[in-house]
């Protein structure tokens, strides 16, 4: 499962290009550092608008593409698919939109396949918005659920590349059959507490991960240390965005968030190496990839 | 989680006995076929009595019960829950229920305890109705989840003792990590499905279980020929009840759920030794225990 929030993402400018049929060109991008490749077939976006052409029928022209990252990089929020979705919508706009965001995860999710792992918990909602539980990948099967009310994260990102490879290596191949169970009843309490609307719920079955976070939470300097500041702070939950290195802590209004926040931050100085890349209070999204 | 269904269940009726403060007798125990002990502490319903009259702050009498079965033993029904909910119910109703079912389940579970494992996932619906989400047993965290529509079951149960030391052992101690990702979100959808009043997305959710089903199934003699009568009959999943033998098939109408029942007693009868005790369609029920 995954959701959306507000605030920052990935802006993508399509542009016709006569003549070119089924050609994707990717003219330039900002806010990477200089660290992805403009080459059509290997970038997230470029991946997922010829993907979005294909699925548009193959129209007589191809398109060229300005990304504009706004999500950083590795951080665990996403940002590969935050990149896709943005360029199979602008496409798809570039064209009169007439697919349905739900058609375009497809061609998302063949985007992450090739640059992050083919999973659709970061494209689905990226794209639809809100949460998206995802019953099966392959066949790919995916439900929305609607969270009724107010429902805000802190997302403090530290200054840290996480290291994907540990982060993947230290993931268990056999779970212990007691905490299977428990995270199966907690993916239970998850989705009660999205369609109800309780953003205690909602939080306290994030934070109550036994397979994940136990393992993950060390390889981040500092993580126990945040998590519990942002509880004793008032957060419901707290627990690893993603693969980390960012924090999310789960709350039901700004203000409390903007507490928590501060708590999450001074946690991060006063427990380890780690500097703050930034802290941010979000809401939930319930829109996804638009056109502005 | 667990559910109440409408229909069979058990029967307690309660009466004072006059200056024996805390002591329980079982006066008599019908339709067990003499298998079930009259001695209080050791029956899950005088257990359920016992600690009932705790919570009601031990009165200055005690009480004597009659048990009327109306669940078959060892059927995977919950057969102990109803009569430790019956139980509860009817000693707290002898004193003019001062207490909610809610505060009762503890008593329902000191029973289970004892004669089938600390587990609320039976008592907890036998005495509240409907589904319950149990978060955590200890300490005893659950969540009632209503179903807004009409869903029924079609139980068929087989004469059959299930091995319950067989039925234990083949529990695997530990889990592939893709298996409980998968159990994890089938949890969410089951929540989902049941929360969104949708029978179908209940159905497949229940008929999705990659951990227990597989190997519990193939201990149950025609097993998979009924599953495969139930769905090919239009029911939207099947599964085995509790521990089995019985098997449970989900539909949205009593019709359609006759129509199963009888696909689903045809193949017990074709592919093997077992002969069929009992075939019910039953709706969901929302009331728990009860006076009557």
């Amino acid at each position: 499962m995954g959701c959306a929030v507000e605030g920052q993402g990935d802006t993508v400018t399509a542009t016709v290009l006569p003549d070119r049929p089924g050609h994707v060109e990717i003219e330039s991008i900002e806010g990477d550092g200089g660290r992805l490749t403009l080459e059509a077939p290997k970038n997230c976006v470029g991946i997922a608008a010829i993907e979005t052409l294909k699925l548009l029928g193959s129209p007589s022209c191809g398109v060229s593409l300005k990304l504009q990252k706004g999500l950083p990089l590795g951080s665990g929020m996403g940002s590969s698919a935050a990149s896709a979705a943005a360029g199979a919508w602008a496409v798809n706009a570039l064209f009169g939109a007439p697919l349905s965001k739900q058609v375009l995860v497809p061609a998302g999710l063949a985007s992450e396949a090739i640059v992050s792992g083919y999973h659709a918990d970061n494209i689905a909602p990226a794209l639809l918005g809100g949460f998206v539980l995802i019953r099966s990948c392959n066949p790919l099967d995916i439900q929305q659920l609607s969270f009724p009310g107010d429902l805000w994260f802190v997302l403090v990102n530290p200054v840290f590349e996480a290291p994907t490879a540990e982060m993947r290596a230290v993931l268990p191949k056999q779970v212990p059959m007691a905490s299977a169970v428990h995270n199966s009843a907690m993916g239970g309490s998850l989705v009660a507490g999205i369609l109800q609307g309780c953003a205690k719920a909602t939080g306290r079955a994030l934070d109550s991960d036994c397979i994940i976070e136990p393992v993950r939470g060390p390889l981040i300097p500092g993580f126990a240390a945040v998590k519990k500041a942002a509880k004793d702070a008032g957060a419901y939950g707290c627990t690893i965005s993603g693969a980390g290195p960012t924090c999310v802590a789960v709350t039901d209004g700004q203000q409390q968030g903007e507490r928590i926040a501060e708590a999450m931050v001074q946690a991060f100085r006063q427990s380890g190496p780690l500097e703050v890349n930034s802290a941010r209070v979000v809401r939930l999204d319930h829109e996804g990839a638009r056109s502005i």
